[in-house]
């Protein structure tokens, strides 16, 4: 099996090869193959910029998830969530020394998939190869900027007599990342629900929902994003335990995990 | 001594503690300050975007180096190298449970005051931190944009006739990490010219310097800048070998590192 090694990072000609062979074969596009120092891009306007360091482990987990599709489902959504278009992103890859180039691709084909549900594109990138022993497999970031289609979108803007409404039921992607990488053995397997948000604010904003603030719950769950629109929004917030939705595996995957923790 | 825990990356209380005693203490400004899940800024015309994984070992090296100065510096170069004025930063840390709080204190400062020397501001981050073994004690990824002052400087813009000038000699940022790296103990050491060129550049673009193309020589050295540009630009470079000054020191670290390598 071909694997990833240190001369791969090291700037010359066998990084060249990975870079035109693998990354460019997948992620290509008119900007990312001009291979300058720098993309050039027009912009115009209020525009949105955040970024997202991704160091999942497993790198690949149930439901054909993995830390490719979270890398650009994670920093779109963090553009959609101020209600920006997610238009260019930038992609670092900090690769372990022996990394499978199967995997590695498998990755890679995993986040063209994913920017097709929001039609960004990766305009820039960099690679670095480090020692065996000094990642955990993959490390990426992805920095994506995009134009803001509805100003003053903001964790700030909660106001009294919002309503609060979550997507759907939570806790899958915690359990299913979990499961993976306790080897939990579950019953029904849970599958993350990783996914591109865009369209579905995109939708919200075209209908001309009022929307006052977004949140993708990511680390810290749900409680975190509640507790920051408090803090910042200087509001209080009454929930409906019952509408908060959890699956009977992702509660099941939780006690499990529970239970493994006391017995060991 | 206060060591950087998991936790510190889990999402709760003890990361918003890191994020603003450190981070927002050393790097805050208005924009990165509102605390959302993406910056909001102004950009009107032509931007340039680029990206850096920073996984250099050992973390500090001669001459008051580290691998903060080295995230700043590098990406801004990047900018600076297509005409770009560096503005906006995007900064995510990679963190190796255990790495002492007072060490990442000294890498956010010269952050802030690398940061000094362009004038740009970092307005966006994201803090990881992994389990003790999968990383090596720190990693930082940087992604900048900025405006683009001069269009057209370009990787494939060298033009038969251009003059290549190199800004100083050569090797001493690669001998300076080499060194610290293999522990070699050289009679004079050598110091990395890790720096923040836009000051540099800004000049020769007010002075209307017709530039055809610029490049920081970084991994790869000007070896394969020079290699590049032929690719990018179909040209052949003469190059004049007495031009390109290498001091004593670097070609003795050199020396001393083939000697190491030849007797173990």
């Amino acid at each position: 099996m071909k694997r990833v090694q240190l001369s791969h990072g090291g700037g010359g000609q066998e990084m060249n090869q990975l870079i035109t062979n693998l990354f460019f074969r997948h992620l290509g596009n008119d900007i990312l193959l001009r291979n300058e120092d720098a993309a050039v891009l027009n912009c115009q306007g209020e525009i949105a910029m955040t970024t997202d360091c991704f160091t999942v482990s497993p790198l690949f987990f149930a439901g054909g998830g993995n830390i490719g599709k979270l890398a650009v489902a994670g920093t779109v959504n963090d553009l959609a969530m101020m209600g920006a278009e997610p238009q260019y992103l930038s992609c670092g890859f900090i690769i372990e020394e022996g990394l499978s180039f199967d995997e590695l691709e498998v990755i890679v084909k995993s986040m063209a998939e994913e920017l097709k549900v929001s039609g960004a594109k990766i305009v820039c990138g960099d690679t670095k190869v480090v020692p065996k022993g000094c990642a955990d497999g993959l490390f990426i970031n992805t920095t994506g900027i995009g134009h803001i289609r509805k100003p003053g979108i903001s964790a700030s803007n909660v106001q009294p007599g919002d309503a609060i409404l979550i997507s759907r039921d939570i806790g899958c992607h915690g359990a299913c990342v979990l499961s993976a990488r306790e080897s939990l053995k579950l019953v029904s397997p849970i599958e993350s629900d990783c996914a591109t948000l865009w369209p579905m604010i995109n939708t919200c904003l075209e209908q001309e929902i009022p929307i006052h603030s977004l949140r993708d719950a990511t680390r810290g769950g749900i409680s975190a994003v509640l507790n920051e629109w408090c803090e910042a929004s200087q509001v209080q917030l009454v929930l409906d335990d019952e509408a908060i939705a959890a699956s009977d595996d992702v509660m099941g995957g939780y006690a499990s995990y529970l239970a493994l923790n006391l017995t060991i």
